[in-house]
């Protein structure tokens, strides 16, 4: 007897069939006597189907219609689930973002979420309704439609929970949790029971692509703990929350994470004061540009050069942005020096255990890989190397810190 | 420099290219400094589709989510339109049903409009932008999406007009307006210039397709001009509104429509009172059943005989209900005494014109059609006639009226 609010997306209610079965584990957890709330995904092909016509119609369409225009996946969504749910027994009623009490600021198609009261949800669910609500929307100050942007629907689940003050959140997906490494490249990749908010936030920031930071950000906020399991079985996930007692002598690495995504920027020739590298470093924070593993060397005749790492496909708008500041700089020139991949093992017993970079180098060595962009955090040592040489490197590293032996956490 | 509210039916915005074609309709009556208001339907197909979805969950969906689910082809619709305007240079926003203030009942799937206050339209038209809203939907006392069943995209164009006290109400449809009989029958059939709102109403109630009875009852009660015309050229159409000035000799019969899908009913043996008769067409009347074309017989031993005429696809329900209510009198049968075709002429002038009762069964027994329902108006005469003998009656008839010489009404 829990208030759970469970997460499908597109895959798992990609047609009327998938809707059936999503209805029917929606109906099972009801039928044990839990509240249930419901958020739900469009089905999938039919956002891109949506941006297709727009696009057909307008290169860069306005940003309040295409939140118009995106919406209505999630709308058809949330009445097809309620409506499956009554082909079952089950009473279940549909509620909008805005019905839902999602309110978000007014930047549309990446609206961020500013308050959220859950509407009538509690007061349906003490009718013994199963409550259906629609990701991924919520509406402006304007009372306009406004869309959160990528990874939006795990976002309304995990916020909704926490409105409704949920007893666990669950996170359908087609992976059946988080796992050590990536169980395709590292055949021995062990799934995790349980992980940290922190350690979740440094593997979605790594390249593991099971959740969006910002939805794990807003669950460690708030405290929600949230379970990532698959909708295809009924195996249990990963369950993400704040692990105050973990104890350091068991798990110093929780998991190794590769990001192929990588390209490396090389900005050279720059003034060598802290204005001009806060110039560029602004300047790329203003356009949206996340950064990584940065280094300054020293040039000639005072002079420096950066070196750091951005998503590749952001490559392009990274050089024109650092284009603009070096030329008001009066000096610099900017090019992206090969791509690379990023590779971060991740635990909160990290910073306390000295030997972890010693033991993460010697893994490297063993199968010849060099790297030359480190970066550290208090729970994460993540190195770039050669994307070719990726997927050999993460199996050492697995192998190395026995990652397939842990026993669970927790 | 005028206010118009335009309407597009679901084959106008079909497909990208289609909406295309009238986002540059919209745009050269805007750049004539008309202030513009577009309300359109869903993509032709696409509320078929949702509605197969929903069938193919649950034999009798919620009204409640159906509403959810269909409400959705318009929104999709409003913002394409935009996003189409916006393409070309115009400026352009979209409004929900909710948005444009379009109030109504609770009555899901068929609610009416109990208010319409155009939302922010106003203001959006001073700025110079082309409003888009969308049509068929509205929003109830609870803030649950609503929608207005059939032709309600029309009822929404011509509530907006009346809210905004636009100039003109431009329907486009597949036609290209009113005429004085079926052209695909009879081939000289004339397009009307202009017809009067009472005329429009028993053509549209007489078999007649071009628009829903009830968007022309409240284009009447607020008297609202509109025009109904084609979307795939710029010929003129007919325009509907109130010809006071209509002189009668120059028009006596405006049109001849024919209705195929009509049954006739026989209910035998009901006690010969009023309070019998009145129970059977209450009982019609709760159950939303139109019957038409009444007649009562004297039957035997103090009994009464009802005949009438239904629409063939009614029957079944009509047959029920009737059914219901003989067994609570204590005799009675009812039957399907055979389908029949509802012929009918109308015109204002009709009243004062005695001439024309005669004109009409002169021609049908030119043709040698018989017919025994008849039933009168003050502007009009329907007769029942053989299906089999329609299309040569509508012509013969046409022809005595001299349908297709008449000049040009108003």
């Amino acid at each position: 007897m829990a208030l759970i609010v469970q997460k499908y997306g597109g895959t798992s209610v990609a047609n009327v069939d998938r809707i059936k079965n999503v209805a029917a584990r929606v109906k099972s957890f009801w039928q044990q006597g839990n509240k249930m709330v419901v958020v739900v995904s469009a089905r999938s092909g039919v956002t891109n189907e949506l941006v297709a016509r727009a696009k057909a119609l307008h290169a860069m369409p306005n940003e309040r219609e295409m939140d118009m225009l995106l919406s209505v996946g999630e709308q058809e969504t949330i009445a097809l689930l309620s409506i499956a749910l009554h082909a079952i027994g089950v009473p279940a009623c549909s509620r909008t973002g805005a019905q839902a009490g999602v309110y978000t600021d007014s930047l549309h198609t990446r609206a961020r979420i500013s308050r959220i009261t859950g509407g009538d949800i509690n007061e349906r669910l003490e009718e013994g309704k199963v409550v259906i609500v629609a990701g991924f929307q919520g509406i402006s100050p304007k009372d306009e439609v406004t869309t959160l942007g990528r990874g939006g629907s795990d976002l309304t689940a995990i916020a909704i929970a926490a409105a409704v003050s949920a007893d666990l959140c669950q996170i359908y997906t087609d992976v059946e949790g988080v796992f050590t490494a990536d169980p395709r490249v590292v055949l021995d990749a062990r799934k995790l029971q349980e992980i940290d908010y922190d350690e979740m936030l440094e593997l979605a920031s790594s390249g593991s692509k099971v959740m969006q930071a910002r939805s794990v950000e807003f669950a460690k906020k708030y405290a929600v703990p949230f379970e990532v399991r698959s909708s295809l079985n009924d195996k249990p996930g990963t369950l993400v929350k704040d692990i105050a007692s973990k104890t350091m002598e068991d798990a110093v690495v929780s998991g190794v994470a590769v990001d192929r995504t990588q390209t490396r920027v090389t900005v050279s020739d720059i003034p060598d004061n802290a204005r001009a590298i806060a110039c560029i470093f602004n300047a790329l924070g203003d356009a949206g540009l996340n950064v990584d593993m940065i280094i300054k060397n020293l040039g000639t005749q005072g002079r420096a050069n950066l070196t750091f790492s951005v998503n590749t496909d952001q490559f392009a708008f990274a050089e024109r942005v650092i284009g603009a500041v070096v030329k008001e700089l009066g000096s610099g020139a900017v090019r992206a020096a090969g791509e690379v991949a990023k590779l971060s093992v991740v635990g909160v017993g990290m910073v306390s255990h000295p030997g972890v970079a010693g033991t993460l180098f010697n893994a490297l060595a063993s199968v010849g890989v060099n790297c030359d962009l480190i970066t550290t955090s208090e729970i994460k040592i993540a190195v770039a190397i050669d994307p070719l040489k990726a997927d050999e490197a993460a199996r050492a590293v697995h192998e190395a810190f026995e990652l397939n032996k842990l026993k669970p956490l927790g």
